[in-house]
């Protein structure tokens, strides 16, 4: 006879009691019960809820028994029955069960109690097996799916832009050097400077930044692309907001331009939350029930007006407000904090850099929504944005959410050879350098725009976790490069 | 009135002639004529085919008319009507012409002829723009996309497994040191050695050569997971076969053993090919006539069978063949090559790591199908594949593709613990820094399997290519990292 397959135990949690017999298969997340009957609550990933299954001490004995442990592996036969308790519709009644690997509870980290988020971050290896951390890796999961559905959708290619790089596209930023060379001893040139020649790519190279500058060939080609991968920073920040190693997606389309972009922006930013709400709701509940019990214990007068979900809807359902950075500027200028000297960094004149309690002011108190802001002052943005006729301003925008701050940052690119190669020079980019890149304004240019998405940003908000090291599997901070 | 809004060539070649105007965006690819009427050819990356753009030199006069040249970018304006020539169904013509980026016949590199791959190679940015590049592009992202919908369907989650990592996932291989340390003068330790306890992650870190591990992790919480990401090698190979950084998918599934695994490999390359049939034939149909085109030139019997759309066709109507390491042996040993010492490397004897001519002879000669090897020796694999009860060989699969080898290598896991320690003592593992993977198999370990598929392999295979370096926008490999 052939072996029964095993179903999953979301599937089965959504099928009828019969006499047929199933296998589940999956980890121990509780047992309880008496000498006449035990509970398991088996977990197998599929879903948030766990499958109940009944089974009698009696049949299965001792030695297999006490084996049923958190965290013990199982393989379970038997056949689905209306459940008893509350919360299941089925529950299994074992006729067979065979201890996969066992679970030593002296040993195992993690017991069926509530752990410490700081805790379960130093075991990441071993958090998926919690309820918080499934329901945000199958909603990773879903946002993944989504963003490839979205721009599938509307006839964008995904493009592989490459990790190793020689070009630094911000401009700036702290870089990751990859090389093979030997550490304590490296070639040096008769200058006595290292000699990247003999490096593997023969030149000095690093982890990319962005995707975008090579993002716009394919765009300046292939007219709507967009990218998705990691991008790494090596800056010394250690806050809940950055890593080291994060993913971006960073779409380019060619005939585009800000206004096109912004829209595009607003409407993926509705789509994933929207795709969320549809198809992650069993995950979404439970960590919307967790991020309520959290607002508890915060001071009344700091805990968020809406839940989870009312955030995610209302995302959903309001337009983002648009404005200049020069209009919210002077929004900020006569807002009370700044007269009252409540913000760290008051607001004195147009040029200044926004800092995040600016942002949030916005935001949270003034408008209550999605914020996009436009044109910043061309001093405080890239290089490659495109130039306004003020002679002042870009047309650069950022989308600010609630509680994040920044989620997406973008322009429309400059597309005029000279104001770039100018703009290039002014601050120092080499031309030699960016051949390649000059070459797309020399040959064919055309309007273009595009904007860079941080994935773990957006996931916060969908989430509503508040430490961007528990949305990415495996967190790459300064210090830290575990697993 | 509002600008008329642009529509993508794509859209316009399958729609019906009419009076409202419609707006084309693109690139010039050709422009033929004379002084009664010019013919230009207009792409927007969209799909292979350009759009027909008829204009009267007349009604634009010589400025505009002389910078419609190959390359150079420009917004039309006009009606769509019936073609007077083949090839196409409908043709734009021009009420207005906007240049929006000229092209210097002089300087762009890109003219209308066929130029040679090793030339387009050094002009990476700029060959998207050809066809046999955009091509293979919209390919590539047809089956970027293939591969997250055939797992999302099949309740996969998809993994971002960490790049910077301080494991060496296969236990070999050459790796990228990724630091922020001063390269000239490094910090040192009292012994002397780089201090990278003063490095960014406070540790020697390297790029992943895999995912597995971490992606094993995941499986033994979540079930059904995968990896799509880049990977990287710092092997000196200057190969057709082998990049520095390149993309793979890591399907990693608990509860599965190594015939669920091959089950799995082989459902997965099927569904690739056959969405690659169905979803760009166009750009297949355009690769098919290119790669039968350099067939030509080759000696009559060197020449393939099948062309590249029979070769598609042909794997997915096909079982693929399933035979042990043992029985391959046993071929070879007996193959007319062997026998007449035209093999560069005799097979002599059991344990022989098998060469790339030996897989070649195996799948194009013996079986003329896709092959999956079973069962190696247990010294020439890696140490985390189960180990079978002979004592001498393991649960590994290799799948070989005709013309690519290698396309998919897997294993079922070893999940015993005693036996996993075991192992890498034996290859000098070491058991502290591996205590994340064994606790896998210390807290509820359950047999599990997975592989690695090469995207760049795949895409070698479906595009009929042969040089891997022309199937990803950007190759990083030995000397090389431009752009």
């Amino acid at each position: 006879m052939a072996e029964l397959k095993r179903t999953k135990i979301k599937a089965l949690l959504g099928s009828e009691p019969g006499d047929q017999a199933v296998c589940a298969k999956g980890w121990v997340r509780t047992k309880r019960g008496n000498k006449n009957v035990n509970f398991i609550n088996l977990n197998d990933g599929s879903t948030i809820h766990n499958l109940q299954v009944v089974a009698d001490p009696a049949v299965f004995g001792e030695d297999v028994m006490k084996k049923v442990t958190t965290g013990a592996s199982l393989s379970v036969i038997g056949k689905l029955a209306a459940s008893q308790g509350g919360g299941q519709t089925v529950e299994l009644i074992a006729e067979s069960i065979e201890i996969l690997g066992e679970s030593d509870v002296e040993k195992y980290p993690l017991q069926p109690k509530r752990h410490s988020l700081e805790f379960l971050r130093e075991i990441a290896h071993l958090r998926p097996r919690t309820n918080t951390f499934s329901a945000i890796y199958r909603i990773r999961h879903a946002m993944i799916f989504a963003v490839h559905n979205f721009f599938n959708e509307r006839g964008f290619l995904n493009v592989h832009t490459p990790l190793v790089t020689a070009s630094d596209g911000e401009g700036a930023g702290e870089t990751f050097r990859v090389s093979t060379l030997d550490p304590a001893n490296p070639p040096k040139n008769e200058d006595g400077e290292v000699d990247f020649k003999q490096d593997f790519f023969g030149r000095e190279v690093n982890l990319t930044v962005t995707g975008q500058l090579e993002g716009e060939l394919a765009a300046m080609a292939m007219g709507d692309v967009y990218t998705f991968g990691p991008t790494f920073r090596a800056e010394n920040s250690n806050t809940t907001r950055h890593l080291a190693e994060f993913w971006m997606i960073e779409p380019e389309m060619a005939f585009y331009d800000l206004d096109d972009n912004m829209d595009l922006a607003e409407d993926l930013l509705k789509y994933l939350v929207g795709y969320a709400l549809e198809h992650c709701a069993d995950d979404l509940e439970f960590l919307a029930k967790r991020a309520a019990d959290e607002e508890k214990s915060k001071p009344a007068n700091q805990r968020q007006e809406l839940g989870l979900i009312e955030r995610l809807r209302f995302v959903i359902d309001n337009d983002f407000e648009r404005l200049t950075y020069t209009e919210a500027i002077e929004i900020l200028k006569n807002s009370k904090p700044n007269k009252k000297k409540k913000f760290q960094f008051l607001i004195e004149e147009w040029g200044a850099d926004l800092q995040s309690e600016h942002e949030r002011f916005l935001v949270e108190k003034h408008f209550k929504k999605p914020v996009i802001l436009t044109d910043y002052p061309k001093a405080i943005k890239a290089f490659y944005m495109r130039q306004n006729d003020d002679d002042k301003t870009v047309r650069a925008m950022d989308i600010l959410f609630p509680g994040i701050g920044e989620v997406v940052g973008g322009s429309q690119r400059e597309e005029r050879l000279e104001l770039l190669v100018e703009r290039m020079s002014e601050v120092g980019i080499s031309e030699e350098e960016m051949w390649w890149y000059l070459d797309t304004r020399r040959f064919g240019s055309a309007p273009h725009s595009g904007f860079g998405l941080g994935f773990e940003r957006i996931l916060l908000f969908i989430t509503g976790m508040t430490n961007i090291r528990d949305v990415i599997p495996f967190p790459r901070t300064p210090g830290s490069a575990e697993f």
